[in-house]
């Protein structure tokens, strides 16, 4: 029942869409002061952030210099927001560790990286543990709708003996840089070239699978992921748009197994022309769950808040590298 | 990412209906080993717990002796099903905490018992506070469905503006207890001076309503509770036959305000012959939120699951009188 006596520092680093999202969401927080911004960007250096972000304060310009950011943050947290991949970004979150800075990030393999990077994973929970710095990954997807609720909504469940969750987004009227990353436009040979390169489609299934997994007790010895191109059946206007033939975006399924038996299936479907857009949950266990958000999570508002929300959560979890399982349900 | 090093050892106190639905799903997990029963009931002193919970260890009966098992349960967790008012089972939940037991309760009042007794809550909070004793109550509802699933569905939107949430459940078929609780057969007038006296309906809405807000970091300055009647237009056969006219159930809602302004409804509506059970979470928020649980979450089992799987989570808390809101997602 504790609060925290005032504001909690934060600043922003990597101000894309989402950044931009996730600053205005600081701003609107009144558990959070935004005190820096950073970006890699040149064309961005020393711009006043109220020209990305309107209503930030006048003071804030846009900082080329992380190591300088950091070194004024300790303490407070990072909200971090330049990629999805955690090799990537693995350099940035070692800085802030190193800086005492806690840190919730949009990176995808991040919210899980035991996964695929259970050395660099483990190395960086010891640098976190050792600084009293704590690192989470979230957003809405991965981080809540097909990983954390999921979890939470088996908590009065017994034994789970199957996990089945299914997003459907609907990818018409979305921002460009989504509609380019679900092949929207291309041919199918293209959207097959691309997939196979690891360059198109929603990163982070995977990780949401073995979430889900670990949060209702089970264990699972082998996770498998397909992604496959929705074909157009009719044509559809807009920023990209898509003719009758060309892909319309995306499906893709995350599964885990163990001995061979499925136990968890993530279904992810982001294109244009779904019929509705819904999240849904479905525990096969004692007693059996079927929940459905209707209209679904919307992604960006949702990964905003998600990120913001978790932001003062950190200050009093064990320091180390989390998972959104350890959040607790309230704010 | 720690586990436990083995079965957490764990007593129940009160066999009744849902006391022995804890019991036999504790005996189901793995994370935890049922070490003791205690009733106060002579007619179950020295029984077999396995004639009241098939499968119970032969070795284990039924103790009269309260004090006993919570000196022999220190650092363990007490599963606790004995009653509904915070100040009737307060001496139950002193006692364990003076033994440096942990205490998970089906007490609904337990679930957020600063709403009426803030005396005595703050008295418990220190008392397990200085034995690193951890107190929790919870269950499906309270404890789950209207309150910590609210708070889990909000955690990844902006400011909430208004909190509404339903819970339709179908008595029929229910046991004989529940459904004298909610009224069935009763006139009217009955009904009136049995909700007059508090000895009727649901407990533990309003703490729900106060959870909801606490949990989306809302304040509320006050809270109202309706009980309210609802009359069969059809008999119905059963356990408590429902004639035509008769109560067939009941109708509860709690409304929590800020400055006159509603933040927070929460609707439940118990009763034979309701046309679908389910549960309804609707947050008006950025993002808005709408969330359907179909069929609803069955009380009983789900109930007797929150408590087990709440169990281990004691172990690695704050000690002091928790709430559902400071659980985490995962098991």
């Amino acid at each position: 029942m504790a609060k925290a006596s005032g504001p909690i520092p934060v600043a922003i680093m990597g101000l894309g869409f989402i950044g931009r999202e996730i600053a205005r969401a600081a701003l609107a927080s009144p558990e959070l002061a935004l005190v820096a911004a950073v970006d890699s960007a040149p064309s961005l250096h020393h711009k006043p952030l109220a020209e990305l972000v309107p209503g930030a304060p006048k003071s804030l310009r846009v900082e080329p210099d992380a190591a300088r950011v950091l070194a004024n943050l300790t303490g407070g947290v990072l909200l971090h927001a330049t990629g999805s991949r955690f090799e990537e970004v693995y350099p940035q979150l070692e800085a802030a560790a190193r800086c005492g800075v806690h840190v919730v990030s949009t990176c995808e393999e991040l919210a899980f990286p035991w996964l695929h990077f259970e050395e660099k994973a483990d190395a960086l929970d010891r640098l976190a543990k050792s600084r009293k710095a704590c690192l989470l990954g979230t957003g809405v997807n991965p981080g809540f709708v097909l990983d954390r609720l999921v979890a939470t909504a088996g908590a009065v469940c017994g034994h789970v003996r199957h996990i089945h969750a299914v997003r459907v987004v609907d990818a018409s009227g979305r921002r460009e840089a989504l509609q380019r990353r679900i092949g929207m436009g291309m041919s199918e040979d293209e959207f097959a070239r691309r997939a196979e390169a690891g360059k198109l489609g929603h990163v982070g299934l995977e990780e949401s699978a073995a979430l889900c997994a670990l949060g209702l007790g089970l264990d699972c010895d082998e996770f498998e992921e397909d992604v496959d191109a929705l074909i157009a059946d009719e044509d559809f206007a807009g920023v990209v748009p898509v003719k009758k033939g060309q892909v319309a975006g995306v499906y893709q399924r995350a599964r885990g197994f163990l001995e061979g038996r499925q136990i968890v299936e993530l279904e992810l479907t982001i294109a244009a022309g779904v019929e509705e857009s819904y999240d849904l949950i479905e525990l096969d266990a004692e007693p059996k769950v079927r929940l459905k958000v209707e209209g679904g999570y919307p992604g960006e508002t949702a990964t905003a808040w998600a990120v913001v929300n978790a932001a003062p959560r950190l200050l009093s979890a064990e320091p180390g590298l989390l998972t959104v399982l350890e959040l607790p349900a309230g704010r």
